[in-house]
């Protein structure tokens, strides 16, 4: 598979929790990250969804947001993932940053310029990626 | 706080519908402004989320679009923010432009520049911010 | 109706699968293409969405993935669009592509150049472009 997101990740399903609309599935990345999607029970029923299923998870790199200090407040948001900063690739608007989570997996986020000064974003410093569980997309062996 | 999102909105519960799956919470901004969103309610049980509790929304730039001219036609997004073009910057491709609501609110959006000179954006100028209610993340005091 | 995306697509419903929570609404583009969206069960009533109303479709460049190899797997998006590579607008980190599809329907993503030059993307070579059903905003003749 070749897909413009800068984000696609190997991984295993961990757990699915079946809902009456949409299904929580939980994936171990290799290396040890984890992530939450959400997909309908129609998708998951599709794709054969099943603890032990080799999938891959896509995320589009503006879906990634990334924060610095979450002290103080809990987000509806499923998925934090704090790592460290790889690199940061500057353009006029816009600011591409990857970080490397602890189990190696590495993330890339694009956010504004701004909000790499703001957050004092520099490589090899710590921050998060904080990601909708309903902006990842799963993908399965056909 | 200290997250990459252009927009981070201080404000509190004024209601919340609860459904089978989602709930939708109405959010007063401070200032006056409106705005919703839609959590699992799985988040707005963990959350806590009840009439009155403050709240921060956050809402990341390019998940707001602009539009100039709503006439002829009824939108699914559910929040339609109008205001008025306080500044504009473009890069290569994408352009950022926020907007003062009437209640004092700015809010960020990345549009491409082409979109920028199709809606005649300029400072001072009148636009509406369009944004789903499920690209609303929440967060609640810790 | 003037909005910043670039993507603004005329059609009309041609099936409508109601959920207890959502709906799946099928649309007939002009020209013969076809794109699914999903939109809660109270935005489809509230817009009055039935089999054969004309309907506009918005998507944000941001939202759309582009792949030009999707062997080996099946993804949970349930827009999968096949067509060809018509325009690319590089700028620093992002950069504008533009697919013609089958029935003639153009469609615009914003993609990382990176993502350009791994997919191999050039005019005239065949990509497909990746749109989840819940990114599809519509709109109806107010």
């Amino acid at each position: 598979m070749k897909i413009s997101a800068r984000n696609v990740f190997s991984g295993t399903v961990s757990a699915l929790k079946e809902g009456a609309v949409n299904a929580e599935v939980d994936i171990a990345l290799s290396g040890g990250d984890k992530l939450a999607a959400v997909v309908t029970m129609e998708s998951a029923k599709s794709l054969g969804l099943v603890a032990g299923k080799p999938v891959v998870a896509v995320i589009k790199a503006p879906w990634v947001l990334l924060m610095t200090d979450g002290s103080g407040y809990r987000l509806s948001a499923r998925n934090i993932l704090t790592g460290t900063v790889k690199t940061i690739e500057a353009g006029a608007v816009n600011t591409e940053v990857t970080l490397t989570l602890a189990g190696g997996t590495e993330i890339t986020s694009v956010v504004t310029k701004e909000a790499v000064a703001e957050l004092g974003l520099k490589p090899g410093g710590s921050a998060s990626a904080v990601i909708k569980a309903s902006n990842v997309i799963l993908g399965v062996p056909a």
